[in-house]
């Protein structure tokens, strides 16, 4: 019974972990808002070896009630919270890297938070904990890195809060961030996340057991208050369809579980187990620490000071988000995207299709999903080296070497890798399934996942020189926004097509007056055909020439035979695809 | 300050009601759970008049912290909950109608509960007023509405829970409910909305002050526990959108209120607001109750059962959803809306676009969209006569008098309203767009937001005689799974569409090279049509064929010059648009 009952964060219960060391810095450490500690502690657990260049070092963040402890050290280790990231051969691979992870400052499970002792007082801080804030936190653990003879981390990696941490390294300590792997986080909290954590702490502040704070040593604590606050999120870490998953079946018939709380529905049973375990192996004061941590996060309330806040940032990031994530949407870690791109920070981007909820960043089956994307940033083994394509060969001609290229429906990213082994500064590709944004990335370039029907409103102007739309066109909703937007992101657009005026479609049509069909993109039927736009030549040219764009070069194909038709070959009637260079500016 | 503070259902300190009566049933009442209350007691209040034939009365059901007032009775009485929608000339019209709203079983405002003094005992009920369901409540309404002398009631209308009540009324007295208005409800609750109750239950029961439910004499009062309740409660009640719109801007400035909860941030400050005014008007075990019954309130967990459980209803419905209700969401009104479909009920139903998540049933501006369907479905005054169009007439011509139609894209009802002027015993419309529907409602005819991209799956087998789709496919991602899902649901299929291939578009595409347009749903550009399909009428016979669908009639027009063409005028060629009649059977 006990065991469908787990969840992901509270596989183990509160035993002391076997390989944890502890770091004391006995220097005082002023905090952000104010207040200090005299020194601090840091528990953490170290996976691998680092080596001579000190160059493989990766920093990982636990979330509000994780620990040192993401993977096991060996067969007889516990289990960590991480384990299917973290670990020889896995995505963060400790045969090859050196892998740190610290409990957070505030925590309760080895670093200084309330339930140490206050050395001023001579008993446990309790309340008198002071406020501490994520960029504490990343003090804290840069502390640590910097006494274990690290200067550079290959990779800070977090989710959830851990996200945040990872966030603040990379804009705090920029130079020690080599990449930055932000799962399911975001600038700031929304406000109902917010309003959740307020209703959590107010349980527990409200427990009469909680003494204002300093419940140590009366024998009591605030069980039921911080009970509730782990119902309560609890259920904003699960999806409402993981719910009804997981209880609906047997709604009416709850586990009888030994509990003070309601035991009526499935679902209470459960949340009451969740409830009990926690108060087990976790401090009430930190708990009001670390989500008041969390909840005071905040890198700017409008777009301008998220800018501001970011463009310190040296790193590549990868961002991760969970689509059935609630508590952290994606379109937060969109925002992040949007921001990482306009400052002209390599990013690439997944949003992983769960419905896992939030807590997906700790699920199995939803690391494996993205952890490709992490390998893939980490430098795992490269596989295949491009395919080459016959259109392909055509965009490399138009493209100068050297030139900085977006793709947008980069497909598996083989003409970036291409663009990339000529030497090309800055390159993206934009994809909307998770393979092919691993593909890319397993090129070495960075993708992001990214709905063309919205144009490009997260890409600044001039980022790129180009801005490739090959056989992208035929699926789009906004043909006029998304071509404005590529001449305002791209000094000069690519744009590739079929030729719907080619004289077999022609004849198709005009002879025997069914809708025609042609070869690649438009090999579907007209009732199933997944396309939305038919043009010829004429029709793309004429459409350029009604929004004011210069068509630089235009060069027409008989794919058939592997040919180029000439201007004077009425191309419209002769040639099966095109490739036009636009600009905005006729230079 | 207090005034921005407010939300929907607090408007009213716990004051007493001006014109409200009580009605006495001293006789037992047997509950559904087991147990029993001696008597029973309900508070309500009516306005308007019954009359003679006693036809008129419509009962509305309240919510969770709802009472029996929902709108002034005058100028000096307070404002009511639903004041936008009951009321002279408004949607319930208390000029024309007899509105009945009484106080549910179980609640704290006039109606037995457990503030209710025990007779067996001589003080409050407490936590031994027995288990009491939504059947419950309404079993009590039906001795009110007999003490009223009403047999039948032209409309029961409520929202959340009131929209529970609604569906429990037709399900179980299904002779005295006419029209059935459920808004924001369910079959069932989600396993997550469960789940949100549990804490907050849990928050309540756990509080010491709650003396296990008999703190009545104790001079304490569980109000911290009812207030948690009420603040997480309020939160499922907002959408993420509008908490982030009231709460952002000033996150980090909270108001400067009187609480003994957490005074951080904005969204923290209005949350001990409202948890502090709920406690003033609302009883600890009342809550407890009537959350209880909410959760109990189950239709069935399988298809199966909820069609047994809505077989027995007679009424005709309105289902109303709000696009970003999270707490009920629209998906469960469209799970009530096919279980009516198929069980051949007549049913509109329409998703209202908001941003004002579960709480959009009491707010003005969302009661502004909903409120002309329910005026629509009792009977306001009925505007234009329907507007008469060419390919109505012909379409008309290929229905028989008394044919059952369902109108796939039925715009704004214009050819269901002739079909009813013709006497047609079963029609229903389909749209996406409120006004559309709330148009065709007004014609007297069910319409149903819908959207087609998903085939029929909700329509039963040959429920209609025709479904037409009239203009429809060019905006169809699946033809082929749309037209086999009319052909199941309908007798036969009267497809209605564009010729592609006429010659004036053969001519533009074949001898010019571009994209064709044509008239009417064709007048786009290639770049920005709407449209995803472009058949002929040799396109669509070939589908046919390829479907093995009957052709049984076929039609062609030359619209121009408003002729028919023959079969033997090259109709593929000739012919601007075509009305075919598609059967499965070829009977």
């Amino acid at each position: 019974m006990v065991a469908e009952f787990e969840s992901t964060d509270s596989v183990r219960s509160g035993k002391p972990l076997r390989y944890v060391e502890t770091a004391v810095f006995p220097t005082p450490m002023k905090l952000r808002l104010g207040g200090a500690l005299p020194s601090v502690e840091v528990a953490y657990e170290t996976y691998g070896t680092l080596n001579e260049d000190r160059s493989n070092a990766v920093l990982i963040c636990h979330a509000i009630t994780g620990d040192s402890h993401p993977a096991r050290h060996d067969e007889n280790d516990d289990p960590g919270w991480w384990e299917g990231l973290v670990g020889p051969g896995k995505a963060v691979d400790t045969d090859r890297l050196f892998v740190i992870c610290s409990n957070v400052l505030g925590g309760c499970r080895g670093t200084t938070g309330p339930t140490t002792i206050n050395p001023a007082t001579g008993i446990l801080y309790g309340s008198d904990f002071p406020l501490v804030t994520v960029e504490d936190m990343v003090d804290v653990q840069k502390r640590l890195v910097d006494l274990l003879g690290v200067k550079r981390l290959r990779a800070v990696i977090g989710g959830s809060l851990g996200g945040h941490q990872v966030l603040c390294w990379a804009t705090r300590y920029p130079e020690y961030v080599e990449t930055a792997v932000v799962i399911a986080a975001s600038a700031r909290l929304t406000a109902q996340a917010i309003a959740f954590d307020v209703v959590g702490r107010n349980a527990i502040q409200t427990d009469p057991h909680f003494h204002g704070g300093q419940y140590y040593g009366t024998g009591e604590f605030p069980h039921t208050g911080l009970a509730l606050a782990r119902m309560l999120g609890h259920i904003t870490y699960l999806s409402s369809e993981a719910m009804t998953r997981k209880f609906d079946l047997d709604r009416h018939a709850p586990r009888d579980i030994v509990t003070d709380f309601e035991k009526r529905f499935s679902v209470g049973s459960y949340l009451a187990y969740q409830g009990k375990q926690f108060v087990g192996r976790f401090d009430a004061n930190s708990y009001v620490s670390v989500t008041l941590a969390m909840d005071n996060f905040d890198l700017g309330d409008t777009r301008e000071k998220r800018l501001e806040a970011f463009r310190a940032a040296q790193c590549d990031w990868l961002v991760i988000s969970f689509s059935s994530d609630w508590l952290f949407p994606p379109s937060q870690s969109r925002e992040l995207v949007s921001i990482m791109t306009t400052l002209g920070q390599p990013v690439s981007y997944c949003e992983i299709e769960t419905d896992g909820g939030h807590d997906s960043f700790l699920l199995s089956g939803d690391i494996n999903a993205f952890s490709p994307l992490v390998a893939a940033k980490l430098d795992a083994p490269v596989p295949q080296p491009p395919r080459k394509s016959a259109e392909d060969d055509r965009i490399l001609e138009l493209i100068p070497p050297g030139g900085s290229v977006l793709d947008l429906g980069c497909g598996e990213g083989d003409l970036l890798a291409r663009l990339r082994e000529r030497g090309a500064p800055l390159l993206c590709g934009v994809e909307v399934s998770t393979a092919s944004i691993a593909a890319t990335m397993q090129h070495g370039v960075e993708a992001i996942d990214y709905d063309l029907n919205v144009g490009l409103p997260e890409f600044d102007d001039n980022r790129f020189d180009y801005v490739v739309l090959s056989s992208t066109l035929q699926a789009v909703p906004n043909v006029e926004r998304l071509l404005e937007d590529a001449l305002r992101v791209g000094g000069r657009a690519i744009v590739g097509f079929t030729n719907f005026a080619h004289r077999t479609l022609r004849e198709m049509f005009g002879l025997e007056g069914r809708a025609p069909k042609a070869p690649g993109p438009y090999s579907y039927e007209w009732y199933n055909t997944p396309n939305r736009r038919f043009p010829s030549i004429r029709d793309m040219l004429e459409l350029c020439e009604k929004m004011g764009v210069t068509v630089e070069q235009a060069r027409y194909y008989d794919d058939t035979h592997d040919r180029i038709i000439g201007e004077d070959e009425d191309p419209n009637l002769a040639a099966e695809s095109a490739l036009l260079v636009l600009s905005r500016s006729g230079d």
